[in-house]
């Protein structure tokens, strides 16, 4: 094991792109470790240059292989690239995920791309906090684009992905289930629609079954500066990554430049604000309420009241 | 729309077993409605008599199918079954979820066989607590066992197959990983492991793999009264079934007449206790909080702050 170094030592040396302080900086976010919470404010005071892409889509959408050639685009411009890919099955890796893990290793020995897992474990806040705490890292690491994966399922996830500069939305043809999905609650928050696999024959049912719905939901999702893109492309034959780069360039301009971007900074603000308040909320109550637990747990298993009542009796007695 | 139905008569109508209003109790414990927790503080009060049964696995483990095949025994033996699966790719159903939902379907024109399946979405302790919450409306609508299936993914998830008299987690043979997955965290959890798929030829190199962990392990885990069973099983061929339901049995009597049983109850109080409290101290302090966010997330896109000093600026302002 190699010697504990100070937070504040790991900023410089994440602040000079060195990923091993990176990758520990992360850590500690992730870890929640309060005394690592200095130095991602110091972070978050030094961060706010890089563009930020959300990219998010049910199991099987062709997520990962999307973001390795989206990488190698970017990286064919000179831009770095972190990715954070929250994995909904790690720490144990279930079969779908880890493939498309083994995918990215195509980058993995590129020093201008960084690829860090985040553990979705001990919710409370803690995924998205920790989540956007590692887009600051990187972001003074010096990377360019950050790239936040995250599969389509949950509602943390789906937000995650909306917590960004430019939300992509990744459909698959073939999905059967896939537009439901996409009705459920990903249709609304794409910038970009994208649709894998364009090299398929069905894949054009699946763009005109996208733009249809999305005429449809025109009057709940209107953007004023922007038409939100439908882009068929192919990781297999490269098709169409010429107009994902050219339409993620212009939502970049919005993002960073009009009214409409700084609305959309102010809701991920916003976000934040309330997920890492979650997360001191909940670690002060643990904290206040450990002393208190062990005799009304008691009363509850003796069914001398119920889970709500004493519950709320715990929450009183842990906030006084 | 049928009409709205006060909590307090469904309570009547679920314990007659009316499978309509177990439904709708379910589905306001699970949208956390205020005015529905009278209701489920008497269904508390009423509770206690089914055994529960936790039942998780990593993905493609035949978790599902084990559970049509193992509640065709119970029924067979007379017993009435409750199932609550808990589906985190809800409310998008997934490929392999979807796939398994349709397996139960088998079961689904029994009267005494009642399948629930609970969104994860809206976190913060909500998943456990209205899955609890679940499981007492239907202990109080007379079924006698109650199994909550959970995908062994993810921290809560683990913790809810914990949550229950008896854990049994199920592996797969020729998953790969799994062994990975079970030695990082539901090695200690089960009550009972089973090895499903028990036709394949492999599935001994599992059982055996399982076993041999155990020994290892064996200082952590032991429990005085139970020595943990490791069983074959094939849905396919009804293999080991019999050995399962006997140990199901066996293991039933302990969590209900001896003192580790007890015990083990009380952490459940105590888990379940604190998720309780999660859910309505994250509910106070967004209402309480509504009106201090937008300035404060105004600071912190301006960067006059950093997140975790207006968070705690935020926490603090709401819960004066």
């Amino acid at each position: 094991m190699s010697r504990y170094v100070p937070s504040s030592e790991l900023i410089e040396r994440a602040a000079r792109g060195e990923t091993a302080a990176i990758g520990r900086l992360i850590s500690r976010a992730e870890a929640n470790m309060p005394e690592a919470r200095d130095a991602l404010a110091a972070i978050y005071q030094r961060s706010g240059r890089a563009h930020v892409i959300g990219l998010t889509g049910v199991p099987g959408s062709g997520k990962s292989t999307l973001v390795a050639a989206l990488t190698q685009r970017f990286r064919a411009q000179g831009q770095t690239v972190g990715i954070v890919a929250i994995d909904p099955s790690s720490p144990y890796s279930g079969g779908a995920i880890l493939g498309d893990r083994i995918r990215m290793s195509d980058l993995a020995n590129d020093p201008g791309v960084y690829i860090r897992s985040m553990a979705t474990r001990g919710a409370m806040g803690g995924m998205a906090r920790a989540t956007l705490d590692a887009v600051d890292i990187l972001d003074v690491g010096g990377f360019h684009t950050i790239i936040i994966e995250t599969v389509g399922v949950g509602q943390d996830e789906v937000e995650i992905a909306k917590a960004s500069h430019t939300t992509i939305v990744v459909s698959a043809p073939g999905l059967g289930d896939e537009i439901q999905a996409i009705k459920a609650g990903m249709l609304e928050i794409a910038d970009i629609h994208v649709v894998s696999k364009a090299d398929r024959s069905d894949a054009n049912r699946t763009l005109v079954d996208i733009k249809q719905m999305m005429t449809l939901g025109a009057a709940s999702s209107a953007k004023p500066e922007w038409q939100v893109p439908v882009l068929g492309v192919s990781s297999y034959s490269g098709e169409g990554f010429d107009d994902l780069v050219t339409a993620i360039a212009g939502h970049r301009a919005i993002a960073f430049k009009t009214e409409s971007g700084r609305k959309r900074q102010l809701s991920i603000a916003n976000f934040r604000l309330q997920k890492t308040a979650e997360t001191l909320l909940i670690e002060r109550f643990i904290k206040a309420s450990t002393s208190f637990v062990p005799s009304i747990a008691d009363r509850l298993l003796r069914r001398e009241g119920n889970p709500y009542a004493l519950a709320s009796e715990l929450v009183a007695k842990s906030l006084q």
